[in-house]
């Protein structure tokens, strides 16, 4: 392999990988005095605060947003509901723009209560994207359809691999004007037996918008909360970012690392620096 | 839908399901006195007692073996560990026949101790389950490679679809006789896109050799000793079924529930009971 090092300002800190302990302004400066060039914030932090104001503080620290986490989840046993998952998307999305994303992060959602009918879900989130498609063009924010690791079919994404993450944006945006893409994240996909030929062909196609990087454990302790350091699982994630930039991918490398029992139990500096070492070491 | 209820004649108990806590004579003895038509030991069992001792007892009962768990994981770090590991499933396969095993089940392992190199581990075990198959024809049992869900992929399974075990049993055995196919265990594959497509190409190429069931809770606690009873999870397990069955397979229902919390803590009697009862109505 013979990839260029990752330079700081290529990279970015989902802020769930501090653990939400401090308010979102606190994180930012951290994040930027660390010597990152991006975060991706969640709407919690944003949506208890003045989301002008932090927009203008990402934009006087020359931040990157490489990604607005999260939408609500689309499936829901209701006509009504679904209705208000999707304004309450539109709502998310104008907070998006303002803080100048480079994609809204579309974590779908599982199956709804009492459901056993994934394909029902299915169809639910391809109608829930589809309808918000039409604002994302709008407000100039890309929508990312992150498939979500099949143990999380259940709860949150019935999205489980790149290949059906791809082929709901090819078939709800088939001419492709750079509004519909695909969030990869290593955590979800390395298993993935289809994975080089999803990459090349998502990255072929333009729809790869963001890159989010993590390891696996070995053994894993929890399905939400255990994710690892880069380094520190078996994730290939040089391989990982070889397939990606052969793809064409050329935008930020993004760390999510959701760690109750190790890292959120860390000083968040310690934590930043650690993801800073790794990223030039192991990604 | 409008299938067959099934007939617990048709249905089978992989003693994990009782969590192994007494010897395997007791247990086989409970399983035919529930009714049911055959079982699916593991090897520790068999291994810790004598064999044809056990195989005369499954006789007499006219209970069938619908699988014999599981193989020696075949990727390690040395050629000599994966000379023994094929070597100690030729040996498991001679009491897999002993015992009237309607096949092997090959639970291929995960990834080498220090390694990250899936692709590596993969043609390992196609490489490992290529030096069984002579074996498996002439001890008359098959081998079925049973995909494992991603979330093992790191410790247990490098085969994580059906499509993928598909690929290799049509690789290593393009004519297929008879001696290598798949079990398809609906806990590891629910969640799969491709699934009805995969099950059908499985079925019409007659590679179905056993079917799993259990049900996938929401939440689960334990990425391995968490699996539900039929019924209290959200898979669609009738609809399963009849894919399964609409593919071709007519064979026997395979419950295996590994449940340390739960069922593992149940009197066996009751676990056999609610299985018998969950199989005739949800399944």
């Amino acid at each position: 392999m013979n990839m260029e090092p990752l330079h700081l300002t290529r990279c970015s800190i989902n802020t769930a990988t501090l653990g939400h302990r401090e308010p979102i302004d606190v994180t930012i400066d951290r994040i930027a005095k660390a010597g990152f060039g991006g975060l991706a914030p969640w709407r919690h932090e944003i949506e208890a605060t003045d989301v002008r104001r932090i927009a203008r503080q990402i934009r006087a620290l020359e931040l990157k947003v490489t990604g607005y986490c999260r939408s609500t989840y689309f499936p829901a046993s209701t006509q009504a509901q679904r209705v208000a998952n999707i304004q309450s998307n539109v709502q998310a999305l104008n907070d998006a723009a303002e803080l100048g994303a480079e994609c809204f992060v579309m974590v779908v959602g599982g199956l709804p209560e009492g459901s056993r009918d994934l394909c029902a879900a299915r169809s639910q989130v391809k109608d829930g994207i589809g309808a918000l498609l039409e604002q994302a063009r709008k407000v100039g924010v890309p929508l990312a359809i992150e498939p979500l690791h099949p143990m999380y079919a259940g709860e949150r994404s019935v999205v489980n691999t790149i290949d059906q993450a791809h082929a709901i944006a090819r078939e709800l945006d088939p001419y492709h004007d750079g509004f519909l893409g695909i969030a990869l994240d290593v955590y979800h996909c390395w298993w993935d037996p289809q994975l080089e030929g999803a990459i090349g062909s998502a990255g072929k196609d333009k729809r790869i918008l963001a890159y989010h990087v993590s390891d696996w454990l070995v053994p894993t302790t929890d399905l939400l909360l255990d994710r690892g350091m880069m380094g520190d699982g078996v994730i290939d994630l040089k391989g990982f970012r070889q397939r990606v930039e052969n793809a064409g991918y050329a935008g930020m490398v993004e760390v999510e690392i959701f760690s109750r029992d190790n890292w959120w139990k860390r000083p968040p500096d310690e934590v930043l620096q650690t993801c800073a070492a790794r990223l030039q070491s192991v990604c």
